[in-house]
């Protein structure tokens, strides 16, 4: 998993806009960050919940479907959300460009 | 309120691969739809779940930040929700092209 996690952190350094980075394992344990501590034990926390949600919705609304990935939009910034098997990644992106 | 929500069907109804589209006011009650009966009601109440989800996790990690949308991926379509004052829209879309 390793390997795979630093080719993707190092794939999203290199889109504009980022502001973080965050890989947390399904136990909500922050594996990297580009953010400081307190931020990313916060929003490894929260979307842990949210990712929790949203297969639970797609879930109730079709056993066959299958959750993939959410895009959110804030008033300060969009956060793209991305599960995988045994981690998932969190980016913070200025939504200008 | 009307006159805008019809005026945003109309907008969304011309859009390539449309699915469905949903308006629901905040208690859950569908105003207009294109689905079914039961996907209506089944996607009101979950997509409502969802909204006040991602409001909540927000708020929590910045209570001057504010949900603005969500696009979510699925292995079958897309789904955006777009919180309004009193209402939220919820449209699927197939994610081919």
């Amino acid at each position: 998993m390793s390997a795979e996690v630093e080719e993707m952190l190092k794939r999203f350094s290199s889109v504009k806009n980022i502001i973080g980075i965050l890989v947390v394992d399904n136990d909500g344990i922050v594996i990297k960050s580009t953010m400081d501590n307190s931020a990313s034990i916060h929003y490894a926390c929260h979307m842990q919940m949210l990712t929790e949600k949203c297969r639970q919705v797609i879930y109730d609304l079709d056993a066959t479907n299958e959750f993939i990935s959410i895009r959110m939009r804030t008033s300060y910034f969009e956060i793209m959300l991305m599960p995988h098997d045994n981690y998932f990644i969190v980016v913070l992106q200025n939504a200008c460009d």
